[in-house]
């Protein structure tokens, strides 16, 4: 028996399903689960209809850790994202989840196991069936990443967001943008800790802030949308060293540092608000506590700055807990200027090939890309 | 001589004025003092003439520290603060200002000095004159405290405000707002230290966001003028120990301590902004870091904080370094009943008496009320 938590109050109970169900052809089949959750009252709702036979979703990358908004403040990025292909399946038993296939161009990709129960999108999408109340169908679903694994691009929180989606769809969209979220949360804490600000926006779009964990309380952060905001996304090839990034964070912090970060986390949300992308950028720049500890095991990412800066940006920091840096600019063509100029600055003080992106803030979020019915 | 800060870049020396000048009757006089800048470019520039012989002034309480924002988020309530008159006197020689007067309701005014370099009304009407250069004039300064000493509403910010609006006016206003605070912050820094929250939004109204200090860069975030804001300012009986609510602060904050308040700071900037009532008391209300060590020593000051919360405000903290308790609501009524609810609090919990006051956000900040040509 493997514990799930299902939201951060509440934790069910989730087993292997050893026993063949109906539709069992005996054949050997990829792992599936259930939620083992007869009691809750969530399933003795009305259990939803499937509306499509299959549905295709889409969910984008995020920047967590936004400079000094360290597990708070993350933004969704367009053009970069994973799909979800999600089919109801005979072949599966009623209120159970196959993940049949897994696939993408890293070869990373090949690290994702295929068991729902330790794939992010197969736990996000468990949770949603879940908070549905689905008994009497079996779904399928097919993963196709768009993103690098450990990148710091949020690759984990797009796969979950992606399948919460797709399942509250061909269900008919029956939960709320909150609900989606806590299902990707669910996700994220088994594979990466309990933190939504890459989630969040993944499912939200745009700029979010994460007001509370207990309860999740969210608040939207509108980016005005007649300004032009570019995001450029230079990733090392280089594996962050996750316990390391973790260990390296401060327990306890000087009370001057902490006033620091703490203005400058309130600047930044009201240059998000006020579409003030110079004061944006510097108060990205501006973190004193996680990125001067991150950015030295991250090999060339000082320069990185340095050359982002240099070549114009507004600001730069480590894109989640990196390796990927994160410049922004308000102008496609000066964005890949400093793009060019962080690569070569990877690879000059870091000895590290990498490779720049230009994307504007992605204001949807995971999204329905396609849906049918028969 | 005494060293007094013009700026936080710069210092210069201000000097007792010990010569006699030319318009001396040799009359006993209260203590005048000159900024011995002659070195300084900005005494080159073109010295401005007095376009009024006399000027009042207005500036407004202010509430800082404002929840998690300890040390960089204040705003201005109207309806409360501090008067200046301030006329060109012959009397007084050129360049130096004079306070003649102070006077006010509570006993505590007497403890002013009129020694203009232990003012905080003097030290920025010093610091004016000097950023503008005043050579060939001299002022005299009567001080009307609306606001009692050590309350927790920025008393001595509202005498620096309207002292430093008061010279600039009196001169033509050729200073810009940015000016004024940095001459406010002269003062501040002289009396109860380097910090703005206070002096920014007395001079600029509204809620104001200290962004930086090196160097000083404010925002200000504009509360929507359609939306209701009553503050209840509930002022105990009590003097605030200062040292001891310096000395209990933490130096060191935990991480989860910091980013709970970071969140939380960021969320009352988009409260702010957005006119969520709702969120900005919630925000004001959860300060963990600063509130928790200074309520314990302002007797009933927990109590008074439930008080308010049960009598409907959308949030309550400590404004400044205390003791007045500041609540939030959306209406004068319910504002009145809280307020009652309060004061009783501080009398069964803290055996303190207390007075009432509902305020709105003044938006307009420090202020001329008349000016006379002749």
């Amino acid at each position: 028996m493997v514990i799930c938590n299902y939201s951060h109050f509440k934790s069910i109970s989730i087993t292997p399903s050893t026993n063949r169900c109906r539709y069992d052809t005996s054949t050997p089949r990829v792992p599936t689960f259930r939620c083992n959750s007869t009691l809750n009252s969530t399933q003795l709702r009305a259990e939803p209809e499937p509306v499509f036979t299959s549905v295709k979703s889409f969910a984008p990358a995020t920047i967590a850790n936004l400079g000094p908004g360290f597990d708070f403040l993350g933004c969704a990025v367009d053009g970069l994202g994973d799909f979800v292909n999600l089919r109801v399946d005979p072949d599966v038993c009623p209120g159970e989840i196959s993940i049949s296939d897994i696939h993408g161009t890293g070869t990373s990709v090949k690290k994702l196991s295929k068991n729902p129960l330790w794939n992010c999108a197969g736990i996000a999408a468990i949770s949603v069936m879940r908070r549905l109340g689905i008994r009497s169908v079996g779904l399928s679903l097919s993963l196709e990443k768009g993103l690098p694994l450990g990148s710091g691009l949020g690759s984990s929180a797009a796969s979950a967001a992606a399948a919460a989606v797709a399942v509250n769809e061909i269900f008919g969209g029956k939960l709320p943008v909150s609900e989606l979220v806590l299902a990707g949360l669910d996700s994220e804490q088994k594979v990466s800790g309990y933190h939504a600000d890459n989630v969040a926006p993944a499912i939200m779009g745009g700029f979010v802030l994460i007001r509370s964990y207990e309860p999740l309380d969210i608040i939207r952060l509108t980016f005005p949308t007649e300004k032009e905001l570019y995001f450029v996304l230079v990733s090392p090839e280089f594996e962050a060293p996750t316990k390391k990034m973790r260990a390296v964070l401060p327990k306890e912090i000087q009370m001057s540092d902490h006033v620091w970060n703490c203005s400058k986390a309130g600047a930044l949300v009201a240059s998000v608000l006020q579409g003030d992308l110079r004061g944006l950028g510097s108060a990205l720049s501006s973190d004193k506590i996680v990125e001067p500890k991150r950015a030295p095991l991250i090999p060339g990412m000082e320069a990185v700055k340095r050359a982002a800066m240099e070549a114009g940006a507004f600001g730069c920091t480590i894109s989640g807990a990196g390796p990927t840096a994160v410049a922004v600019a308000n102008d496609e063509e000066r964005g890949r200027e400093i793009g060019h100029r962080m690569v070569d600055a990877f690879m000059n003080d870091g000895n590290l090939k990498a490779s720049a992106v230009v994307s504007k803030l992605d204001r949807v979020g995971a999204r329905v890309i396609s849906s049918s019915s028969r």
